[in-house]
């Protein structure tokens, strides 16, 4: 048998797959066989794709990682100064972001035990805090030495996990949560 | 062959032979087969104190947040306003807390799945809510609603998640981020 060709389309379906797998069941439910159940193909061209699961885990992360920064950057592109905007594209807002941070926490339980994960879990940390810094030198009178962009990430990261557990914290309440810390900060 | 007895230090070994192994290796590590081995018994009596791996989980995170508990207790015998060291006491710093929350992070793994996980993380995230705003309300001239207290646990558990993956977030770095945030709240 030839092996199957590579459609682009395909790994990306089978990638969209993935993380709704993870995001409603968790990491133990991504495995191949399951992949191929729901995507109707052989597990022989899931691992066209994907050489294992580790290779599949990495490709989900890094797609809802882009996810995130397109949402930022669109609104970016509206306003290069929007820091609230910037900050409620990264927090578990709608369906999309919410899904995305389900497997965040999946991928950080990995993270724990295997440096590839974790090197990319911090490659993306970092990028998400260069960005906030850029938003706020954009703003008129801002003075950013990192430390607030830091602060702003690790504050995003907190209230992403208590949004997991807790319905208190709903689209609304992480909206003025982020509001008034930031009026606290002057900015 | 009679059932054995229940001995509460033997299930306090158990419990934290099993918080060790999750923190080291993961929540998948923690069977009760692989328990049994570390602790010398044999599987039976391992299930006579844990019925099953839900059990002894839920369990472990009950032990881990009462030890959080417990330092965080001892900082405010010695001075009930001691807001920096009450939330240095919740933070990874030193070995005990590093593994505790890393058994939360295999622990929120499971709560996203299970209510029951999940109701279990609210309630002892809502304890340090309270811990934290009795703190700030014993110290001179506090005016506390409750919101302060609610941002310096989300601040916490960012920290804690960025720790866990970025060596630039030594012990100093952690005192002194939170230092510098309380300053910022004029605390």
């Amino acid at each position: 048998m030839p092996p199957p060709t590579d459609h682009p389309a395909r790994r990306a379906e089978l990638v969209d797959l993935a993380a709704d797998l993870i995001a409603r069941e968790g990491l133990e439910a991504a495995t191949i066989r399951r992949l191929a159940e729901l995507a109707g193909y052989s597990t022989t061209i899931v691992t066209h794709y994907f050489a294992s699961k580790h290779a599949l885990l990495l490709d989900v992360y890094e797609a809802c990682a882009q996810r995130a920064q397109a949402r930022v950057d669109a609104v970016l592109a509206r306003d290069p100064g929007d820091l609230q905007g910037c900050l409620e594209a990264l927090l578990p807002i709608g369906d999309e972001a919410r899904a995305g941070w389900r497997v965040n926490f999946a991928f950080w339980q990995r993270a724990l035990h295997d440096p590839e994960f974790a090197e990319k879990q911090r490659w993306w940390t970092r990028r998400a805090e260069e960005t906030v810094a850029a938003v706020i030198a954009a703003r008129p009178g801002a003075k950013e030495d990192g430390l607030l962009a830091r602060y702003l990430v690790t504050l995003i990261e907190g209230i992403a996990v208590r949004t997991a557990f807790d319905p208190r914290w709903s689209d609304t309440a992480q909206r003025e949560f982020l509001r008034h810390e930031l009026a606290l900060h002057r900015i």
